[in-house]
């Protein structure tokens, strides 16, 4: 039976084919779309679960089950290990998406995770924004310049005509590459520019939070003036005791989790009575006639990552990889001719079969 | 960055080196001995989880997590599907086992999960019956005779002196293929009969119970009188409202799950109260001394699966797969050079370099 397999490197060649903005164009409207569509009683998406440790360094290994019903099921498995770049030269988050048929259970498809999870957590942003930041937003603010800030910044600069981009990052690596890791999709327009949290915090029209802040350790910034409309992706608090933003800017804001349970748990909702939490991403995206009021006032969307983010753009790949015949096919789970055979491969009559046909 | 890919061809190679028997041995001594070894401060196993659904057809899809501290991440997928057989010509269960590095979240090695599914579920009712049955049991009856009824006689028949097997199925096919199916270790000196359910439970000193009976249609025998000291594995209660022991003979026996909580939840234990549930697997072959009391009673080990039994035929595999060089790598996660830039392979720099390098 086979199993398709969808490499980074596959990845690749899909974005060869697609382009970079084609590519996150089409995911931020299937999100969106996605969303505006999204029914509980059609996809399932058990709140997440996942093991988290000190050692053999700090960091979490967490699994994300979504069921689309009659159609498939998918399980994300995604590691968090802030050392990595640092200690490995490898990213913070690691991820494998696998698709299941629920009319068998078999594999269907394997795809990597890592670059698809940093696509997703951008196009999220962007749909927020869209929802919640002021249309004619032209400044963002990044706060942590690392991996998951590339595709921040790219998803935004698809649906805003961004024009000043002011950076921080406590790593002076990630700082000072930064510009030329926005390469691929940056405008000829964009302005770079360095800059301190205060100076980012007071200036952004949008501003995205996304550093490995230890436990404990944040918020990452002071809370202080802000343009009244300030929209805020929140990124990276996605970790019991992780928390990136000021308390009492939360609580001045329009809070709106991705997923409520999660976010209360992990995200910067871990912070705010119940009371204080607005809608979710679902419920904001479907009451459009909302919007308005909310883009003209102090905004944060507490990102804490869904599989339903994950299931788009996994679909959205495969569809990809069927239109441009890329992809790999595996045998994992090859099968004997009789199902009820476990032992099939050492009858002395088939001996001399090829094992696994 | 490489995953190690163990497909089924790979494992009928791998016991192509090691034999059949061999196999089995080292996995019911391994078991053994991580039950007996067994610290939960060490090793972490949530109770499983997972999508339970009628359509496109009766199925469930669960996942199994495990983490050993410090050493490795098991996600175990496994689909259960009881038409299979009939309707697609694939067996109903349906398993991937995945280690993931806690170092990292690198996806360190992905095996066929079905094969060993079936070793290690034999194996975890042979570890139970050689702590429960009768140490002289010679006679062993088989109600239900698909793919997991093969691989419980195997495992049993290499930890007693198995004399006699009686079998029975609803399914004729299964039940006229079962002797040839055991081929490939059954003794010289086996009788293979086939019996009505009530001879099989009056006769036998260890029964075994893999049916795929319906929810709700339970039991799949009745009860009678029996062996005083007879052991009864019952392995096809897995899922909320099916069961296949009638509740008098649960009533009148030890009942010793492999999970309490799963158990009650999904396995014979559905049928009891609290009171009435005994130790599980790991307290009962951790308590040698309490053995031979066991051993002269009726008693149940209800066997619904449980990720450490995973954990130990895939390490197993692992080690075989090294000593023997059998295996095959493949590239999912391919890593950038500079972790913090999702967008390297775009840089105008890389364009002629080898994608995945």
């Amino acid at each position: 039976m086979k199993t398709l397999l969808i490499s980074h490197a596959d990845l690749n060649a899909i974005v060869a084919h697609v382009g970079i903005d084609a590519f996150m164009d089409e995911l931020i409207q299937r999100l969106q779309s996605a969303l505006a569509k999204f029914d509980p009683g059609i996809t399932e998406i058990p709140v997440r679960d996942g093991f988290h440790y000190e050692a053999p360094v700090t960091g979490l290994i967490e699994w994300m089950p979504l069921l689309e019903h009659q159609r498939s099921v998918l399980m994300k498995v995604v590691g968090y290990h802030p050392n990595s770049p640092g200690t490995l030269q490898l990213p913070t988050i690691l991820s494998t998406l696998s698709k299941y048929d629920p009319s068998s259970g078999h594999l269907v498809a394997l795809v990597d995770g890592t670059f698809p999870t940093a696509m997703r957590t951008g196009a999220a942003s962007a749909v927020a924004s869209l929802a919640m930041a002021k249309p004619e937003s032209s400044v963002v603010g990044l706060i942590g310049c690392g991996a998951q800030a590339v595709t921040q910044l790219h998803a935004l600069c698809r649906v805003f005509n961004i024009r000043k981009v002011l950076i921080s990052d406590i790593d002076r690596h990630a700082l000072e590459t930064f510009a030329r890791r926005i390469d691929a999709f940056a405008p000829g327009h964009l302005s770079v520019q360095k800059a301190t949290t205060d100076d980012i915090v007071s200036q952004s029209d949008i501003l995205c939070v996304a550093t490995s802040v230890e436990i404990g350790k944040g918020p990452v910034f002071q809370d202080q003036e802000t343009k009244p409309w300030l929209h805020v992706n929140a990124v990276g608090s996605d970790f019991p005791g992780k928390i990136e933003c000021p308390v009492t800017l939360l609580e001045r804001s329009y809070v709106c989790p991705d997923v409520q349970e999660q976010a209360i748990r992990e995200g910067e909702c871990q912070q705010l009575a119940a009371s204080r939490i607005g809608d979710d991403l679902v419920s904001v995206v479907k009451n459009t006639p909302r919007h308005a009021e909310l883009q003209a006032r102090l905004s944060v969307f507490d990102s804490t990552g869904w599989a339903l983010e994950d299931h788009v753009v996994m679909n959205q790949i495969l569809e990809y990889a069927e239109d441009f015949n890329i992809g790999s096919e595996i045998e994992i789970e090859s099968v004997t001719s009789d199902p009820r055979h476990p032992y099939e491969f050492l009858a002395p009559s088939n001996k001399h079969r090829k094992s696994g046909s």
